[in-house]
């Protein structure tokens, strides 16, 4: 059994709206230094599986390869 | 200007239903291997603010703390 983290976020120049809006509502609230927030996923599996079918499973639907990109990371053996 | 990366997970024991319905959908789809799918935030921030300050940003707006935990690193200076 295999640990993987998988990070998810929008490719370059997507558009993202809970980011923006995050960004937004933080300055409404006073933190004038917030440049830039971008808000993506952060994916736990545990799989008796290899990384190849891991990624595989991102691009048939942990992640929209259209639009966003992903890296895997495997952090152990459970 | 500080480069942020934030990881937001559910607590232990508390439900998450995107992550529950991910694991299914990945057992449906033949990928019997599968344990666990726990899905979460991955949130990016740039911001000339110190680390406490992201911590409070966390508490008020990015985070949930009653039901979620989450981690800061910081990834270097932009």
């Amino acid at each position: 059994m295999a640990r993987y983290e998988i990070y998810v976020t929008y490719k370059k120049g997507i558009f993202d709206p809970p980011g923006a809006t995050a960004e937004r509502a933080l300055r409404n609230l006073g933190y004038e230094g917030v440049e830039s927030v971008r808000i993506g996923k952060f994916i736990q599996v545990e799989a008796d599986t290899d990384e190849a079918t891991v990624r595989e499973m991102c691009d048939k639907l942990l992640a929209n390869p259209v639009i966003e990109d992903y890296r895997i990371e495997i952090v152990g053996e459970a």
